[in-house]
């Protein structure tokens, strides 16, 4: 069986939700799932209590699954500081090697169609991409991605006053996506029994090494 | 055995010279390769005839393959024309569910180290996205990916005067990479036998709907 | 006064229209306009005899204006292989720094809400940002842009059947970020008079020295 | 005299040492200058006494300013979350049109050459659009640029153990570019005596309205 972590970051509320259809959907199909918050490091004083009620995401989260849902609000047309502050916490495990070949996919928020929804899930898709992740993005070909508004690159949602418009339809979005990327997921955990490539047997840089 | 397709765009031959590497080194690991090329359709008069020896690449060999390798020159820190072109003149295949579920992984070449070639690799991997493609980036846990520049998002090259500047370790980069790239696609090749999403049996929309 | 270069790529008429508005109104500004089209590489079968009534684009036009606002469809998520065959074209004009301090701006059109529109003005802006050209996008700040879907990075419109939607509204739209441009324009007219750096004397790279 | 604000992003002390390089070239040509940093919410323990030595940015500093010089490092490939947050903090402010026709420009520093100094600087015009800013990326006219390795869209450097690998070329790279950000600044500080469009009079949206 599959283990996938949903990470959001959340002010509002909305990402939060996402991550509960998210979580919703994949536990009723058979896949184990955690779902986790990342601390609010940007306007902290907004958060709302709807945004603060699952556990903290941590490292050990990052080891134990096989796939990553990773879902942020657009502030100012890119992530949230705060999911990028997670990252940026995590950099050494990623450098390490730790989360190679786990299947990674993004959702995003905002308030305007185009206020950066692509951009920020193509910025979550680069995350992945640096820390080797297998990326399952969720197409054109998929005719209810259409029905969303067409973002081929991740899952996105223009909110209404800070609320999904039509919570059926998200329903059945996140459904048909993350059943194609439970089933991806599922196929490349057999990979995780090869042995690691030789080349990385040193000890790997770490952020007091390539960060500045 | 897995099948890959290797798609090139060249005018003077370096990503001709990509191609024939990433040939070599999975056709010594036991998958089933084509080279193909695409028709260079700006500054065609420019195409020398180290560029100009692969066949043609088209729909029939996409059907084919479990996975691709697409490699572009930056042109004006974007991928070539050319190969937008075979993109373009595949739009309805694509939207048809045709490529969904195949691996894809980038590379490209140019003449400056930052001269695009984050966004060559960047904009050949949502095109895949938009396919529904798997895409397996190279990421930054590979030690070998650092000595060729560190580029996590495809694997990227530097010419000297339009030459690899050294063969032997681009060498040792695509094999690397395009082992774990052959292995992802082995795995995932096994999805395709799944039925199709229900709500894909109606008509897709051609360009014809959605082209403007 | 401003000169202001429109170049657009269509096959069905959609960004024809967009450069047709686009011109009434700048030209009601008192701006000098020109709107030129691209040759169509891709698809040429399909192109419509309402996107085929302009001027094609040459070296010239690039030369004469002081500006430009660059116009292209969504094709799979990025600009059509048109336009950029004629930006490949015109590599070498663009090393030599003959359109430094231009100012740009980019629009776009597509089916479906996400499908590339932020992508394709955010390459037509990088192209711009290689070319040397000073970029007005549209921002946030604005409230007409998000009547027309919140895209800070270019104008870019949703169509319904190959149409714009609201055409009164992207006239509303295209009026007042032009008329900042066409402001923007002028202001920065005036530096074109500065002595070239001294660094740029020699011949610069050609395509041929840098392509690949 | 044009106002120009530096703001920096620093854990090890390279980016404070850039923000200090552009203070010294501005300063020398008549610009009137300040430089300030961001708080680190990322790995806080992480700060060198080298990092820490300007005073914080606010929205003051944002307010006096004609324009902007944004330096970060790449952290896992993004501007940090550090800078990213001080961005988010200012939402309100950027849909108010507090930040309107200022001019923007990038830098980013990595400890490799493609570890995402393409999209660091990327991301930050991005921001600038979002904005209103009128961005003035560096180009690849300008050939002292592809001496620091070509980056068309903002100063990007390759670091050496957490340095900069050539302090002197550094200079040069700033100097130039800096020379004509400041002369195109200049230029377009005249257009902030224009009335504000009349869409802008009633309360813009706030985060609250906005952010998820």
């Amino acid at each position: 069986m599959a283990r996938i972590l949903i990470v959001f970051s959340s002010l509002f509320g909305a990402n939060a939700q996402l991550a509960e259809l998210a979580d919703t959907t994949l536990t009723a199909a058979g896949v184990e799932v955690r779902v986790r918050r990342v601390a609010e490091v940007a306007l902290p004083g907004d958060v709302q209590p709807s945004a603060a009620d699952a556990p903290l995401a941590d490292g050990a989260d990052l080891d134990w699954a096989d796939g990553y849902v990773f879902s942020s609000p657009s502030h100012t047309g890119l992530p949230s500081a705060s999911i990028k502050a997670f990252i940026d916490e995590h950099h050494d495990a990623a450098v390490a090697g730790r989360f190679l070949d786990k299947t990674f996919t993004a959702m995003a928020t905002s308030g305007f169609a185009h206020a950066g929804q692509e951009r920020v899930v193509d910025d979550l898709n680069a995350v992945a991409a640096a820390w080797g992740c297998v990326i399952v993005p969720p197409s054109t070909a998929n005719p209810i991605i259409n029905k969303i508004n067409g973002n081929p690159y991740g899952l996105s949602f223009v909110l209404e006053h800070g609320k999904l418009a039509d919570r059926k339809l998200a329903e059945e979005a996140i459904g048909a996506h993350l059943a194609r990327f439970a089933a991806v997921t599922a196929a490349i955990a057999t990979l995780s029994e090869r042995p690691a490539p030789s080349g990385q047997r040193k000890p790997p840089p770490t952020a007091a090494d390539v960060f500045s």
